[in-house]
């Protein structure tokens, strides 16, 4: 194998169902990729479409200068990499970790590469598995900005937009985080919105327009609230807190009415009444923002 | 004042931001409006614009064949209006309550009127005061068809799309109450998510452009899903609960890391573990909505 070979080349690891497109996207793009899974079998289409199939991580990551591993959070990470042989096939090559989990965990993998000679770029995938190898795929990278720019070209591979946050290895992983809060938050929302619906005869179906409606309305108000979060400014006369209330309170009345569980709403309304209750009853409702992580 | 001036004419209860924008929406239409609000002053605008100032309830209620009340909630909507002389005035008329309360309140109400010769329609307002008057209203209706397509004239000059949800009075405030459940609850999530962020010194602004992607993405899967829940069937190869349930961990495991109350994600983990427990691991996130609420 030639210097030439590993530098276009990358390996795999994890071929979950994200994994398994992140391969088929290098393939695509004709970059020679490498692949490893811990349960064997899932690798067999990606080698029909020219993968070349590891016998074991050590094998796979030595077989190019840069690995991706994307497997199911930093535990399983650590089983795969944290084993002698593994660790040593990997020094003085890249570590790229796509795996969604916390900053704090980032950071302590950040300090292991770096105590075993392996360069190491901590990464998040905020869109699905279908979007790799688009134009709608969005990844976020942090860590040492020389070896982002360094991989750039192998990253352009998967398509999508790539943007680097900096230098703290954790960043990626604290934007990860907060996108998918207001992703199952908002998710949560709209399953106990069908439940309410389909206890007052409405069907999922029928409430679904509307729906639309409610979710075009709010990227707008995502980026306006953006700017009175970060100056903490949260006067709003025209919905206020207590508007805001007042329509929670008459959610959590129709749902447990109906027998239906209103835990989500219950903490929702109880930030806001704090809120309320420390003087703030004329302040928008991202005045919350404040009462859990005063500025 | 002639049946033909009553005609084209409404009244207004409640100027508040909401009844001063319906007010006005009226007056730029060119229709003849009456209006009134319990706290005197607010009108003084609107009349300038060419309203009419009634002194009472009952003075504004008679000046028009239709009377639109819009106030805080049905408490206030019964203060004003289920006082004899009030009630009386209305007797033969028409009353549209755009007030946003429960079912069973507007149910209650409607059975009221009946009882006092009043014809009732019973609505919602979607949209902010700033989309009154616009095509960007959305306005949501229900009670009898034959009264709803006769005031459709009146409720045009509103602005926006109107949609009769059907003759159960208690239909509009069903919709209003789900879709506020969905709007309330991803605002909640966006909170949180902007103080986790703060927490990790990413600020508002910095996040909001990738919450903006996050609110792109959820319209197209609040249609997927409806389907799959009018159905009962959440089977989801690529986003199972499980792998819900490892994301909602990290968000309340790094929140409360930096002592961020995450009761809103906790109620939505369990939830999802629920429905773990309950044997459909496999399924997609969705299958919640059957937990709450079973088919
Ligand atoms: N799927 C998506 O749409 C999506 C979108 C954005 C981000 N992500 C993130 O991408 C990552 C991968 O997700 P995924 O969808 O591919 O599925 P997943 O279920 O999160 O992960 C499955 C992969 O993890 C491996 N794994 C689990 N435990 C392991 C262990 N102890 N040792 C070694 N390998 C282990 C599995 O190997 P086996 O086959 O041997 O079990 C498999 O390769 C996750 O962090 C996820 O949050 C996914
Ligand atoms: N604002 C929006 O963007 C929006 C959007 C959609 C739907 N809505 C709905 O529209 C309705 C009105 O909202 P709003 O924004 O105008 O403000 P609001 O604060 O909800 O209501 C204010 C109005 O209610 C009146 N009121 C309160 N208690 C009363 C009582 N006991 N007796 C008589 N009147 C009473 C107030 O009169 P005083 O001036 O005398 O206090 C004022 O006219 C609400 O149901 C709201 O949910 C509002």
């Amino acid at each position: 194998m030639t210097s030439h070979t590993e530098q276009s080349a990358v390996t795999v690891l994890g071929l979950g169902p994200m994994g398994r497109a992140l391969a088929g996207a290098f393939l695509d793009a004709g970059v020679r990729t490498t692949v490893w899974n811990r349960t064997p079998g899932k690798e067999q289409d990606l080698v029909e479409r020219g993968a070349v199939s590891a016998r074991s991580p050590e094998e796979a990551v030595g077989a190019s200068s840069a690995t991706v591993v994307c497997v199911v959070n930093y535990d399983a990470v650590d089983a795969i990499v944290r084993r002698d042989v593994v660790t040593d096939a990997l020094h003085g090559r890249t570590l790229v970790n796509l795996t969604a989990d916390t900053p704090d965990r980032a950071r302590d993998t950040a300090g292991w590469a770096a105590g075993h000679g392996i360069a190491y770029l901590d990464g998040a995938i905020m869109t699905p598995t279908t979007t790799i190898g688009t134009p709608a795929g969005v990844f976020l990278h942090s860590g040492p900005e020389r070896l982002y720019r360094e991989h750039r070209p192998m990253l352009d591979a998967l398509g999508g937009t790539h943007t680097h946050l900096g230098e703290d290895v954790g960043r990626a992983a604290a934007y990860d985080i907060a996108l998918l809060d207001i992703f199952w938050t908002a998710m949560a929302g709209y399953a106990h919105a069908l439940a309410v619906a389909r206890a007052e005869g409405v069907t999922a179906r029928e409430l679904a327009p509307f729906a639309q409606g409610i979710g075009t309305i709010l990227p707008p108000l995502f980026d306006q609230a953006a700017e009175d979060v970060d100056n903490g400014r949260f006067s709003d006369d025209i919905n206020p807190i207590t508007s805001a209330v007042s329509s929670m309170a008459h959610i959590v009345h129709l749902s447990e009415a109906h027998g239906i569980d209103a835990g989500v709403m219950r903490a929702a309304e109880g930030l806001a009444r704090r809120a309320i209750g420390r003087g703030h009853g004329t302040d928008g409702f991202l005045r919350i923002t404040d009462i859990l992580n005063p500025l």
